[in-house]
C-alpha cells in the first residue's frame, strides 16, 4: 500500500484529495514547493485527433451537427474512452453521456465537468472537443495516479450544445413542448433527436437536477475570440457567460422609382438601415467595458439596383456580462433610431428575437481557478465568455466556472479554428489542478 | 372640296400641315387668335380604361410584362385601334408595332411619335399606355380632322421597353447575339419573344434605321415622379434622359463570433456597407442639381444575427444628364470608400453591371413642346427624365422631344400609378400641336 497524504486547502486547494494505490503511476498530490499534478497530454492530443475524424470536412473541419450519425459516431468514441478512463458512462433521458466516478463520501453532491462533441455546420475541431476529451483525460489521470475525490465525479458530454444549449438546458431548466418540437440542423426535431441518441423525452423529468443538486461546474473551453493569444496569456478565468439580446428590426420606407424620385423626396430604408448600423456601433463603443454589438443579417426589398428600398430587415444582438448595460445600450438605441426615422421618413419596428440572461462564474472557483494555473506557472487574464456554453445553464445548479485556452487567429466555427497541443494541455492540467482544489471545498 | 389653308410657322407652327376635307368634322388649324386644336379626351380615356382589361391584377394594375399573352392580346387591340385611327399597322422585324400615315411629300423622312404598352411585373395601367394611346388618338384626330401632314408620320408601339428597350434598340442601335440570348420576364429569350410577337430575328436588319432616318421622334408619358404634381405644373418639357451608371459593390471584410469578437478587432463588412450607404447619400446630395444615386440591393452574409458579416454585396445607382458628372460622383465615392476600407479593415471591389449614355433631347423640340403647351394655357418645367425611355434609342437618329404630365404622388411601376384623365387629355393635346409644329419644320 502506499502513503495516503493530505495536504492543507491553504496550500493547494486539494487537501481532501485521497491517493489511492494504482500501480506503477505516481501518487503525490505535489505542495507549493511541488510540481503540480499533469494530465498525459500526449495521450489528450491524440484523443482529439482520434475525434476529429467523425464528420470529416475536405476543408478539415467537422460536420458534426447534433442528431448527425456523426454526433452519434462521435459519442461512441467518447462512450469508450470514458470507460478506459474508468467512468461509468451512460446516457440520460435528456441524451446527455454522464461518465460517473465514485466519491469517497456518498452524501456529498457530485461536482460536475464537461463540455459537448456536437458542432456547427462546416465547424472546426475544438469548440467542444477540446473539454470534453480534456475532462475524460482528467479522470483518466485520476484514475492512474490513484487518486480518489471526496465528491462523486460526473463528466458529462451535453447534447446538441449549438443548437441552443438542449442537453444542459434540459438538466438545469427542464425543455418545454415547443423547445422539444423545434427542428435541429439535422433536420431532426429536438424530441427525435433525443430518442436517436438513446435518451427518452417521456422522462426527461428523471435528468432533471435543482438548484443545490451539484457541488459545481467547471468547463474547459477554447476562448473563440482573440485576446488570449493577442495578449500572450495561456488561461482565461471566465467571470462570466454573457447575457443576449436579440431582435429583428424592420425598417419601413416607401420603394420608389431611383430614376425618377429626386433625393429629397425620398423615405429611403437602407439608407436609414445603415445610419442605424453606424449608429449601434457608435453607441456600443462609446462607453468602456467589453460589451458588443452587431448587426448581423440585414436584406433590402424589393431589393433592385433601380428601386428605391421601401423595407429592410436587420438584427440587432446586444451581449454583456451586465444586464442592466444590455437594457441601457437599447434603450439608446431605440431612441437614436427614432431620431434617425424622423430625418429620413422612415419608421423602425422591433421584435424580439431571443434573450439569454447574464451567467456570472462563482468568484470562488475563479480564485482556484486563477490559483491553480498560478501553481502550474500559466499567466491568466480575468474576461468574460461572449460565446453562450452549457456552463451557464450548470450556473443555476451550483458554482460554477470556465477556463479558456487560446484560440489562434481568434477563429472558431471554422475548419481553421486552431489551439496549440501545448495550450490544450495547460488547459487540462489548470482543469485537474481546479477540480482537484474545489473538491477539497470552496474557500470561505 | 374644302380650303386649303397654311399658317405661319411662326405664329403656330403647324405651317406645312394641310386640311383635307373629311366629313362632318371642322377642318380649321387656328391661329394665335383661335383656340388650337385638340383631340378626342373622352375617347382617349376610354382607350385608357380598355387597355387596363389585359393582365389586369386584383390589385387594380397590370402583368403584362413583354412576351406574355395578355401583352399580346394588348397589342392586338392596338393594331385594331389603329386601323380605327386609319393608320396601317404592320410588325416589324423587332417585333414592334408601326402603324403608317402618309404625308404630302413622301419624299421627306418620318416623324414617329409612340410609346409602349408592356409593363413591369405588377405595374400600373399608364406608363406606357399613355403615349401610346394618346399618338393613336392623335392620329385619329388628324383623321377625323382631315389634316394631312408634310412628313409621313409614324406611329410606334415599342416591344419590351420594361425589360431594356429592346424593340426601340433593335432599331436604334442592333441587337447582338448575346442580347437576343438574354432571358426576358417572360422566361422566353428576346429571340423567342420577337417571334412571338410576329417578328423574326434573322431579319432584323430590315427594322435597322440610321441617323437622319428620321425626321423626329415625340414620346408623350407619365413622369413618375413627384415634381410636377407638387409644383402644380401641368407638362414637364424633357431636357433629356438621364445616363445610368450601375455597379455591383462587394465588401469583404472577415465574418467571426458576434459574441467573442471584441468591437476594436472586427473587420465588419456590414458596418463599412452602412458607412458606404450613407457616404453615396452625402456625396450625391453635395451639389446642386438633379442627380441620383441608389443603393437598392443589399445582403450581408452569411447573414446570421450572431455572426460579424464578413462580406456584404450591394449596388450602386448614379443618373444625372450629364456623364461628366456621373463620372466625378464616382470618383468621389470610390475615394471615400477607401477610407471607409481603411478605417474599418474591409475592402471594396466593383463590377459594372450596365451603363447608359446620356440622350439629351434636340432643344428645338423642346421649344416647340414649351410653345404648344403655352397656347393650350399649360404650365411647363424643363426637367431631366430619371427613367430611361424609348426615346433615348430614337435620339441617336433624329431630333427627339418627350412631354411628360404629372404622376399622382410620385408612384410608378406600382398599381397605384395614377394620372388624372385632364392631365392624359392636356398631355395629347400637346402632343397634337408639337407634331403639327414639327412637321412644319424646326426652328433654325
Amino acid at each position: 500500500m502506499m502513503n495516503r497524504r493530505e495536504f492543507s486547502a491553504t496550500l493547494l486547494g486539494a487537501a481532501a484529495a485521497s491517493v489511492i494505490p494504482s500501480g506503477a503511476r505516481g501518487t503525490d498530490i505535489g505542495s507549493a514547493s511541488q510540481p503540480a499534478r499533469r494530465v498525459n497530454g500526449a495521450r489528450l492530443n491524440e484523443h482529439l485527433t482520434a475525434l476529429s475524424r467523425f464528420g470529416r470536412t475536405e476543408a478539415g473541419g467537422v460536420n458534426r451537427v447534433a442528431y448527425s450519425d456523426a454526433d452519434r459516431e462521435a459519442r461512441a468514441y467518447v462512450m469508450q474512452a470514458m470507460r478506459t478512463a474508468k467512468l461509468e458512462p451512460s446516457v440520460d433521458a435528456a441524451g446527455n453521456i454522464i461518465g460517473r466516478r465514485a466519491g469517497r463520501d456518498a452524501s456529498l453532491k457530485p461536482i460536475l465537468f464537461g463540455s459537448h462533441v456536437d458542432s456547427v455546420p462546416d465547424g472546426g475541431n475544438y469548440d467542444g472537443p477540446v473539454g470534453s476529451l480534456a475532462a475524460i483525460e482528467v479522470a483518466q489521470t485520476l484514475a492512474e495516479q490513484g487518486i480518489l475525490t471526496r465528491h462523486p465525479l460526473e463528466v458529462t458530454i451535453w447534447q446538441n450544445e449549438e443548437g441552443g444549449l438542449y442537453g444542459s438546458s434540459a438538466v438545469a431548466l427542464g425543455l418545454t413542448e415547443k423547445e422539444l418540437a423545434n427542428v435541429s440542423r439535422s433536420g431532426k426535431s429536438i424530441a427525435d433527436g433525443i430518442r436517436f441518441l438513446g435518451g427518452d423525452p417521456a422522462r426527461l423529468a428523471e435528468a432533471r437536477r435543482r438548484k443545490g443538486d451539484i457541488a459545481g461546474y467547471l468547463e474547459l473551453h477554447i476562448e473563440q475570440g482573440g485576446t488570449l493569444e493577442k495578449e500572450k496569456i495561456a488561461i482565461g478565468v471566465v467571470e462570466g457567460i454573457v447575457g443576449i439580446g436579440q431582435w429583428e428590426v424592420t425598417v419601413t420606407g416607401f420603394a420608389n422609382h431611383a430614376g425618377t424620385t429626386p433625393m429629397p423626396g425620398r423615405q429611403d430604408a437602407l439608407l436609414a438601415a445603415a445610419r442605424f448600423v453606424d449608429m449601434v456601433h457608435r453607441v456600443v463603443t462609446a462607453t468602456a467595458g467589453r460589451q458588443v454589438g452587431t448587426v448581423g443579417r440585414m436584406q433590402a426589398f424589393p431589393g433592385a439596383p433601380n428601386v428605391i428600398p421601401g423595407r429592410v430587415v436587420c438584427t440587432l444582438e446586444l451581449r454583456d456580462l451586465d444586464a442592466a448595460k444590455i437594457a441601457a445600450l437599447y434603450a439608446r438605441i431605440r431612441t437614436e433610431a427614432d431620431a434617425i426615422a424622423r430625418a429620413t421618413g422612415t419608421t423602425f419596428a422591433y421584435t424580439e428575437l431571443h434573450t439569454n440572461h447574464p451567467a456570472p462564474s462563482d468568484p470562488r472557483v475563479r480564485a482556484l481557478i486563477a490559483a491553480s494555473a498560478r501553481e502550474l506557472g500559466l499567466s491568466t487574464k480575468v474576461m468574460p465568455s461572449g460565446a453562450g456554453h452549457d456552463a451557464q445553464t450548470m450556473a443555476t445548479l451550483g458554482p460554477m466556472g470556465m477556463i479558456f485556452i487560446p484560440s489562434i487567429g481568434g477563429i472558431s466555427h471554422s475548419p481553421k479554428e486552431f489551439s496549440t497541443p501545448e495550450d490544450i494541455v495547460n488547459g487540462a492540467n489548470v482543469l485537474l489542478q481546479t477540480l482537484l482544489k474545489l473538491d477539497a471545498g470552496l474557500p470561505a
